[in-house]
């Protein structure tokens, strides 16, 4: 750990630190302390890191920019998941792409309506390592109810019209291998994937430091879909400590704001959630005043 | 820029960055790229640090922790304000106490109701380098509905019973200076400052990482207070990305989530209103259910 490691956007394994530099946040940059390198390789599509932190338990890191942490990867998973499942009236088939280490397949294993999920990830090594070092997340990949694509997820989509009721992408920044999933012709593909009452919900990057590029990706997606909103949460290590949720539903009318089933007490302590209650869901799409601004007029769900 | 600095809670300036490292969040920690130091000076209560950042403009440090930055510091101070003031029917004289970079202050003065600002800031350092270095926080000090009084809070609060309609604790961590702000005794003096319907609003730390630190806060206030509130809301320069505001009223049927004057378009922009609006206010109370659970019973805004 004494020597300095750095990746190919400058992230560095320093003086027992991991520094996470991205040069869209110029700057500001998030740092953990590691106790231990458990796995670094650089995969056909990616540089991947899992470090033992100090105090996040086990990190997966691609290309330089922390994706989960084993102590707060409930707060992303359950958002991206549960706001658009609770949309859908009877959920049946998920489609998930990227998302390799498993943690949005765990949670929507949760709901009894679900008979298939298929997971498509580009990247074996991201399976691999999960299942090695993020147990709590990947253990679900073996659930009879989950099918693997190790493929590309535009193609996939592409080649599956009308399958699912739910589609999530669970994808890095747009800067890399999944560029592609952040462009109008991938929620136009999206669009002819669903079902009738489909929705999707991808990563919708942060409002304080991505806001032109939220603005292009809502804008992109509002050209395809009838109804487009978004929400936010907390994430304590994506930088600046909120993710935001892009939504779209091939129905005209949604309102994203008022989820179909109301979650009991109960019901959260059975599937066991951390982060999302449906008082969570409501709340998530009120935006700060400067990025509702921006959104609105292109956001179903900015007023 | 090239010596390293340690503060007393060991953030450092080295390299060019400045890390901020707090042992209550051991192992993690933010960072922000250094232009030039602009002041760093030992005041009677505490190491007070201004450096111009690369992508934040200028920073004030207090004992080594990020108090604000000019790039996000509306998120705080308009949360912190527009809350409680909210929440008050008619809000005339209010008390600010720490929050000598005036950022408080002017969001107090944007309510055309209020013709008595009583600030009080412990350590007059704090209220010159403001001055300085944070003019668009500090210029409102001048205004001449503002009384600055250089003294503690604390004695402050108790000399002066039933006087203020709101008051605003805008303190640091509770680890220094501000230790005796985050305590029984202290609420119950300033439950004894306020006028009838009177609020406070505190600093409420991160319910990330300080979740037993928030819980016991909220314990002791509601020992003393009728109705007590906890919401949150994103700074992106507070380590967690998320600030938490414990509010108390004297009133004990407050429902501290519906603010008593709802904001239209034109006001928020008449208030030059970056963050805050009326659905934010309510929204801001839904907390992330492993907060939630931990704080009802104890917290009336919490169910």
């Amino acid at each position: 750990m004494d020597s300095a490691t750095t990746y190919e956007n400058l992230s560095v394994l320093e003086n027992g630190w991991f520094r996470e530099i991205n040069t869209s946040w110029d700057g500001f940059s998030l740092n953990l302390k590691v106790e231990e390198v458990l796995f670094q390789q650089k995969s056909p599509f990616q540089d991947v890191l899992v470090f033992k932190s100090k105090s996040f338990g086990n990190v997966l890191v691609l290309n330089g920019i922390i994706q989960c942490t084993e102590r707060d990867e409930f707060t992303y998973q359950e958002m991206i998941t549960h706001l658009p499942m609770n949309l859908h009236p009877d959920p049946k088939r998920v489609l998930v792409i990227g998302g390799g280490d498993g943690g949005v397949v765990r949670e929507v294993l949760k709901y009894k309506s679900v008979n298939e999920v298929v997971l498509c990830e580009i990247d074996q090594m991201v399976i691999d390592v999960s299942k090695k070092y993020l147990p709590n997340m990947a253990n679900c990949l073996e659930d009879p109810r989950v099918t693997i694509n190790v493929a590309d997820g535009v193609e996939y989509v592409r080649n599956n019209p009308k399958q699912f009721d739910v589609i999530i992408t669970d994808a890095p920044d747009p800067d890399g291998v999944a560029e592609g999933l952040f462009q109008k012709k991938y929620y136009s593909e999206l669009l002819s994937c669903l079902t009738d009452h489909g929705l999707m919900c991808c990563q919708g990057e942060t409002t304080f430091l991505d806001l032109p590029l939220i603005k292009d990706m809502a804008s992109q997606c509002k050209e395809v879909f009838p109804s487009v909103g978004y929400a936010v949460g907390n994430t304590p290590t994506y930088v600046s400590g909120v993710m935001g949720y892009l939504l779209a539903c091939n129905k005209p009318d949604i309102d994203f704001t008022k989820p179909l089933r109301r979650l009991s007490e109960e019901d959260v302590e059975k599937m066991d959630l951390k982060y999302y209650t449906s008082d969570i869901h409501t709340a998530a799409f009120s935006l700060p005043n400067y990025a509702r601004k921006a959104l609105k007029g292109i956001v179903n769900s900015c007023t």
